[in-house]
């Protein structure tokens, strides 16, 4: 049997934790939070199921969740979105980011994808039959040279990826990243897939910004969200698509055929959540600003070299000092021998990478990410 | 902006759905039931989600929904399933279609379809880069005439899909069928995808045949199943594939890049409501053999004509006797002006098709059916 894509394994975020659980080690790997949901959520999810609202919601969503993500990105962006026409709810940002991928590129199309990158994408765009640019960027800054991404585009070029607050560097793109965008995207006719899942985390007073504030931009994307980042609830696998009308009639006519739809009664309980405790996207940034210090205060006294976080949930730790391993490698011995769970840079790179670069994710426990720093400062 | 599924619009079920609630008729259209899953797996949602296991599961499933799966299988088709490499839960049943489709059909293949056909094998194939070639079959018995199936056959082909107890013709399978694909896909090296979401739901002692019961067939089968339909929460979108543990390779492959995961506190509550209530699943077909008859008695001096079935929770009616419309513009005329929805057949169908046949879905409280069969026996 050939596979269709016999360059992917398991993903390294199910390797890695799986090695933590095996190791007994600090999992600061895959990227989910060690604290729960919100009362709240949980009381509203177990009244929605007990009153037996547990048959399919609308393909595209429960029009009340619709209109909540509606009015937040209002207020957080200002953009005034159709909730019944322009939202759509996914069984998760992953979801999300397929079938934007899925209806945007046909067989034979580029997409500029910048490494490092989430894992998902590449595949994706494979299985659409397209094929991936990569440009590499790169520590410290992981600026992107607009220069660059205009030589790569070609008459092939249908869409780019965009990632802010992005995952793994936990970089921001800034208002002239948004405007070389708009220039290439507008006189190339191109999409936009923008994953916007940290968007309710950034730090030091960083705004973020989504392509939804401006319009020209937005109305050739797709903005993907996820509730799981937002709500600490990854294992509910809810998130959202926002895009223009016409985009989000495609996307629709596909997603009904990937998922159709998504848990009901946890619809239910994210609208109730977004209407009585909105404040709590609000706070989000502080909350996680306070575990980066924490982690980052604890790493001081280490050999290893702390890159600068602006937003999500992850920090990137430079290890030249501490190990000649490359970083798959030295990630395989700190779980192992050291007792912490890391992500090596490498994988989210399709370009040659030695970096000696790995990535934290610090949605944990105070307790936790003191102990793992007490580790890693020993190294 | 060009659309790759040009053809398609919004699925069949969601638009009688919202027919249905737009002039306030009797909802006997998209399939879901009017009663509530059970309180056992109710409970145990609510006690997973207040202990707060509400982040991510492995992409695969919760192991112990595995190990639960792999066990009805084994009691039921006496098949030895490896619960860990064989078994992966996903977001419901669409997803788990869609995802072996896309592991199984390349650029160019060609996939063979029996008609009437559920509606999302054709845009998954499409998308897939494949081309699915119809085989239509009739009413009364909607039987497959395996020399015309053979006939389809070229080198180009590279799967079947079948689909048993079948919607919406409410068909089962035979040995002799099974027999007769295990020649075809031994002597032309095809796949299987074996969509079983009724798996359960079968009358008058007719049992289910499982293409795993066959271990030649199952090596080359995805099977494909469903706990909405099972545990009356079409709502949660939990289902799974079943499949040797090469093509499970491949399936999770791109399970992992399409949903990653699904709702981890509900994989939970399955496990135990399989472990502690097993009966539920041996008594669903005498519970709905009961809907079937009340429905098929209540529509007896009706002047629509009434076909067998056999499984699933629908009845086909032809309804020659009662209007000269087509199917289409007859539902349209049902659900505006006689307050029922049904879904037209030949939606199902891609060949062209001018049977006069209804699908009504019996998951309805009894009171619900026989008001149902009340207005249509006035027609
Ligand atoms: C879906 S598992 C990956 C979680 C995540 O976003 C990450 O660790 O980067
Ligand atoms: C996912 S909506 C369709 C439900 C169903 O299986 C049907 O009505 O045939």
């Amino acid at each position: 049997f050939e596979s269709k894509l016999p360059n992917l394994g398991t993903s390294i975020f199910s390797q890695m934790t799986a090695l933590a659980n095996q190791f007994e080690a600090i999992n600061l790997s895959q990227g989910f939070p060690e604290f729960d949901a919100p009362e709240l959520l949980k009381k509203q999810l177990n009244h929605y199921v007990l009153e037996g609202v547990n048959q399919y919601s609308p393909s595209s969503g429960v029009p009340r969740l619709q209109q909540q993500i509606a009015g937040l990105a209002k207020r957080k962006y200002g953009t005034a979105i159709n909730a019944g026409e322009q939202v759509t709810v996914t069984s998760g940002a992953t979801e999300a980011l397929f079938v934007a991928i899925q209806a945007i590129v046909r067989a034979g199309d580029e997409v500029i994808v910048f490494d490092p990158a989430y894992d998902s994408y590449q595949p994706a765009i494979e299985l659409a039959g397209g094929q991936s640019v990569h440009i590499a960027l790169h520590a410290p800054d992981y600026a992107i040279n607009w220069q660059t991404v205009a030589q790569a585009i070609n008459s092939k070029t249908r869409a780019i990826i965009i990632n802010t607050p992005h995952n793994p560097s936990a970089k921001t793109l800034k208002q002239q990243d948004l405007d070389a965008l708009k220039t290439l995207i507008v006189n190339h006719d191109l999409y936009v897939i923008s994953d916007e899942v940290y968007e309710h985390i950034t730090f030091d007073g960083t705004r973020h910004l989504s392509v939804m504030s401006d319009d020209v931009l937005f109305a050739r994307s797709f903005v993907i969200s996820s509730f799981g980042k937002t709500f600490h609830s990854t294992g509910w696998k809810l998130g959202y698509c926002i895009a223009p009308t016409a985009l989000s009639v495609e996307f629709r006519k596909i997603h009904q055929y990937v998922t159709f739809s998504s848990f009901t009664p946890a619809q239910h309980a994210l609208a109730d959540m977004l209407e009585q405790q909105g404040q709590h996207v609000d706070e989000l940034s502080a909350f996680y600003q306070q575990k980066r210090d924490v982690l980052s205060g604890a790493l001081k006294e280490s050999r290893f070299t702390i890159l600068p976080s602006e937003g999500s949930y992850f920090l990137l730790l430079d290890y030249s000092e501490v190990s000649d391993l490359n970083d798959v490698d030295f990630c395989h011995w700190l779980v192992e021998q050291a007792g912490v769970a890391a992500i090596p840079l490498s994988v989210f790179y399709q370009t040659p990478n030695n970096d000696k670069i790995i990535r934290l994710c610090f949605a944990k426990n105070d307790t936790t990410l003191i102990q793992a720093a007490e580790i890693l400062c020993q190294l």
